[in-house]
């Protein structure tokens, strides 16, 4: 690598000629490619944005100058080249570098992130705070790719920048790519201003004019920018969306070259207010295989870095993923009932209902990232009569609470939540950690939540939904992990089951284990370790959080002095939380122990790193019933 | 009434001509300022809409057709000509109809509001419901205002419309007002549109052409509205945002022209897709007083029903709002400090930034109806090293749950919170309760949460929350009541509180009451009720929910057997839950009682009626305490 081995920060690149710049970007691409081939992480996005983070920080004077990676998985060159290159090698691994942007981990990172559509609202308070303090210097740059600026509170920071005035530039990197390949009225209308025959005709020669001048006075570059992008929008056939909202709009220009985005950048750092520079760029450029299948290598594991061929894991004999059970669950149940659909905002490759869309396609609703919509609009369907599987993961739920409250459970409407990517995901990290619901949704009246032990049950509870929905019921939350269940035998005749009934899996004594969800299943595991100590816990699957099963809480508490709640959530407000309220109300003595997550962020690794490190491996469980034992004798 | 009394149901408005249609409107005017006039509600905006609810009914088989009005304190005409005229004088009050339109209520109000923007997400599904179900006779009409179609999530259902192409119209309601006088991308942009001269010398006759043909086929309507728009689009410099996002735009229209609103929907009812028609009215119309003083007459209160003149209630030597109190508060700190900027989506009157923003308007941000990029926006304040406080109601802070989470709590941002209308806030009912927040707050790491007792307490914890944000603390929530506190001599010298350290107000014994918030001053009179009883109860007051003070409760529950917890929310996950938690963790066995709310909405009413119901006043305080005491024995 011979330039790459002497970027440790941006005032090492800013040694390089703009000549050199394509060399560099070629080796940072490779870099990216040999080691995420070995250590999976988000490929394609950060692919595409090579060339990008080498020409911002080439141009503008970070940190200083503050810069905001939207989603940030699309970031990795921006960390290689300011100063974790050496790191990178640890990325998303446990006590590793973070996947995503972190502002502990970088004064680089100007924000953290990891959710989308979050970074112009970010970069927009601090360009804010800048004018308020007199500095009218400082850049802010946020980089936003074109599913996330359709994300509603990208859309609330767009609409209000203009009125500030404030110092920004958005870079919108235009892939033309989701996760899934979405269409929205923004994904086309964005086609349409790259595509336009009339336009593309006269682009080539406005473009050079813009950018091409030396020595030119800011008045002039304003100007010209002004009379360009009225041009422009006349030649769109009369509309260009941002100009509408007040920012000044740029481009496209092509992504991939390094040198225009330095000329680019450079005219664009002189242009006071909101302006938007329109950059199209292609996820997984630079890997052919990634180029072609841009789902697949949006996260593809590893792979060979030569050829790009994925090596695949034999997964023979092993238990399906939950996701490929609802995804297959789902189409049974569409295939018995047309009202049957599915909605998710953004996921329907990693939740799996594209095994429903490809048979009913008209029945499953990919409504991009615009989870307080997706929620809203499952809403109006249940209004309607229409039996909406909703399928949000776990972390970005947290975007529709008050649409859950609001717009379902106070209209009663029987909307099914699939939860998905509930509890620990591992390498996503702590922006991504599903460990919220249980608590922010037990405090939602009318929503009944569950949680299967394994795929009969995640197969159990929505065929309940289901039926609990026909009859016009509550809304119904089913929550399940990331990743494989336990059942190579997975597919059971589903069965309805009694909501708010847990059910006793063993029956033992002194102690009695109360968990909810898969984690149950490293209880059965813990409670065979501790067979051979002539410890016999009972074990309670409680199935479901809401409505709570107080009959059998009771049976238990009567029969137990020793009560032990698992769950793969936060503490405060999950299980742990609503078995102390029966304990308490009803003036029990147990005593109550817990194994949950105590009122921190979880951060990022493997899960058998982060199970260890949370007691929810068999060891961990085992260790802490011990302990509640002896405590207790 | 000639008209109105004879209007039981839309089948009784379709009777009349479109001639008498003037006359109704005046008379459906005049009934709603007659009863808003002694029976308070939202005035300014259900003025406005009048002529669109009568035009709507009239055109529309309601509710066959679907109409869902976006937040829906505009919707008093609505309900009064769909059979609820007799009940109107209920509106609002303790078990009389809802302030907005409920499902559970009236066939009519096909979908429940109060929160804004959602109304587009709601019809779209119930649209797209129809589509499915083969239905395509049925219309879906959202009604929404130029403020609330700025929300986040109203862009993502107006993103998605196009590319679903369900039959639904969007009628923008553009009165050029939010609550307070925002200005928005959105604003300036309609504004535009409207006020256009080389377009408005055109309008008319192309508008009078467009709607004035009787006959005419589905074809050649839509062949000229998509004329009509490609010439207005070029009229508008270049530029129509809702026809770049897929939507066809008609209008703008008069919207107190009911016979051209009638016309106008005819029309449009025939044309499939997802349109939208852009009607101008006037909030207030047709009281002069509530048309001149916009903000004033959104909800009046009492007021004189020939005049307008408001009905002032003597306030002297009445203690002050804590509203006030916080508006005062912030300047004084904004005086102190450049550093202190106050940040509010579409709240500074009813949160009183207003006082500042007279001293300091460029350190106050109003950023619109956008809760979500509040939030961030604010991050990214703390981030750059500003005090951003940040006041949102509780029950809109739902809408940012995600980014209080992602975007300040996991990044340590010192954002301070104040969280307005926090508890039970009256006749705004279900959808407006702030009764979730202790509940889905108290889940999040590194977040602090605090409610004050009274108005030195607000300031005590303003100061410590900013003192806190210099020492780049962590992020910090306090949540006080909508309304009075209880002191005159509220104005003390605001002094620096231990964060999470509770007090003793009143040392008893037997029972301790712990109270967080307001809600301490109806227990210190439950004490003085029960003092003829011989029961002398501990009161604690404990400041801070988070992080709870521990050594408190340790000391408290060693001198008494009964503890009562109090708070205004949601039992689950709250205050009730933390000390249930915390007694169970400590193998503690006082006997907990609480009050709080259990697991259910809270529906509208007067405060005193709901308080009673709920057992928050003193009497009911004093007969939990006198229950738990007798049990006990």
């Amino acid at each position: 690598m011979k330039y790459l081995n002497h970027i440790d920060s941006p005032a090492d690149l800013k040694k390089l000629s703009v000549a050199e710049l394509p060399a560099l970007c070629e080796e940072i691409r490779e870099y990216i490619i040999a080691e995420t081939a070995s250590n999976p992480g988000h490929l394609g996005s950060s692919l595409g944005a090579v060339e990008l983070a080498v020409a911002i920080h080439y141009v503008f004077d970070t940190p200083n100058d503050k810069l905001v990676w939207d989603v940030g998985h699309q970031a990795y060159a921006h960390k290689i080249i300011t100063g974790r290159r050496e790191q990178f090698h640890s990325n998303r691994k446990y006590h590793g570098i973070s996947g995503f942007p972190t502002m502990s981990e970088s004064e680089y990172d100007a924000f953290g992130t990891g959710h989308a559509s979050t970074s112009i609202s970010a970069i927009m308070g601090m360009a804010q705070a800048a004018q308020l303090s007199g500095n009218t210097q400082r850049n802010h740059i946020a980089v936003i790719g074109d599913a996330s600026i359709g994300g509603g509170m990208a859309f609330e920071a767009i609409n209000e920048a203009s009125i500030r005035n404030v110092n920004m530039l958005v870079v919108l990197n235009d892939n033309k790519m989701a996760i899934d390949d979405h269409r929205s009225a923004m994904s086309k209308y964005l086609l349409h201003i790259t595509s336009s025959a009339t336009y593309n005709r006269c682009k080539t020669s406005l473009w050079n004019f813009f950018t091409s001048k030396k020595k030119i006075s800011n008045k002039l570059v304003r100007w010209m920018s002004e009379i360009g992008n009225g041009v422009k929008g006349f030649l769109l056939s009369g509309s260009n969306l941002f100009q509408s909202l007040g920012f000044r709009y740029f481009g496209p220009a092509n992504g991939h070259d390094v040198k225009v985005l330095v000329k680019t950048l450079k005219r664009l750092k002189n242009i006071p207010g909101p302006k938007l520079l329109h950059v199209i760029t292609v996820k997984g450029k630079g890997l052919k295989l990634a180029e072609e299948h841009q789902t697949t290598y949006h996260a593809p594991g590893k792979f060979n870095p030569e050829t790009g061929q994925l090596i695949s894991n034999n997964t023979a004999n092993q238990p399906p993923k939950f996701q490929e059970v609802f995804g297959e669950t789902i189409l049974e149940l569409a295939k018995q009932d047309t009202k049957v659909v599915g909605v998710t905002p953004a996921m329907a490759t990693g939740c799996s209902l594209t095994i429903m869309n490809e048979v009913y396609p008209e029945r499953v609703f990919d409504v991009g990232i615009a989870e307080q919509h997706a929620v809203t609009f499952s809403a109006g369907l249940a209004a309607a009569g229409i039996v909406p599987f909703c399928n949000i993961y776990s972390t970005f739920l947290q975007r529709s609470y008050d649409q859950i409250v609001h717009d379902v459970a106070l209209q009663k409407l029987p909307v099914i939540f699939c939860i998905d990517r509930g509890g620990v995901v591992g390498e996503d990290g702590a922006t991504h950690q599903g460990i919220f619901d249980l608590s922010f949704l037990r405090a939602i009246p009318n929503l009944i939540i569950s949680s299967p032990l394994n795929e009969h049950e995640l197969r159990n509870m929505m065929l309940t939904a289901y039926h609990n929905a026909l009859t016009k019921g509550l809304p119904f939350a089913i929550r399940y992990p990331r990743g494989r269940g336990v059942l190579t035998d997975w597919k059971n005749e589903p069965e309805t089951l009694p909501i708010g009934k847990g059910r006793v899996l063993k029956d033992g004594k002194d102690v009695a284990v109360l968990s909810l969800g898969p984690l149950g299943n490293n209880v059965t595991k813990a409670l065979e370790l501790l067979q051979s100590e002539n410890i016999y816990p009972t074990h309670v699957d409680m199935r479901f959080l809401k409505p709570i099963d107080e009959n059998l809480l009771a049976e238990v508490a009567g029969k137990h002095k020793i009560l032990l709640t698992i769950e793969d959530g936060i503490a405060k407000g999950g299980l742990f939380s609503a078995v102390s309220e029966y304990l308490t109300e009803h003036h029990l003595s147990n005593r109550l122990y817990h194994i949950a997550i105590d009122d921190h962020f979880v951060f990022h690794g493997d899960i058998p790193s982060l199970y260890k490190e949370l007691s929810f491996d068999a060891e961990g469980i085992a260790s802490k019933i011990r302990e509640a034992v002896k405590e207790s004798l």
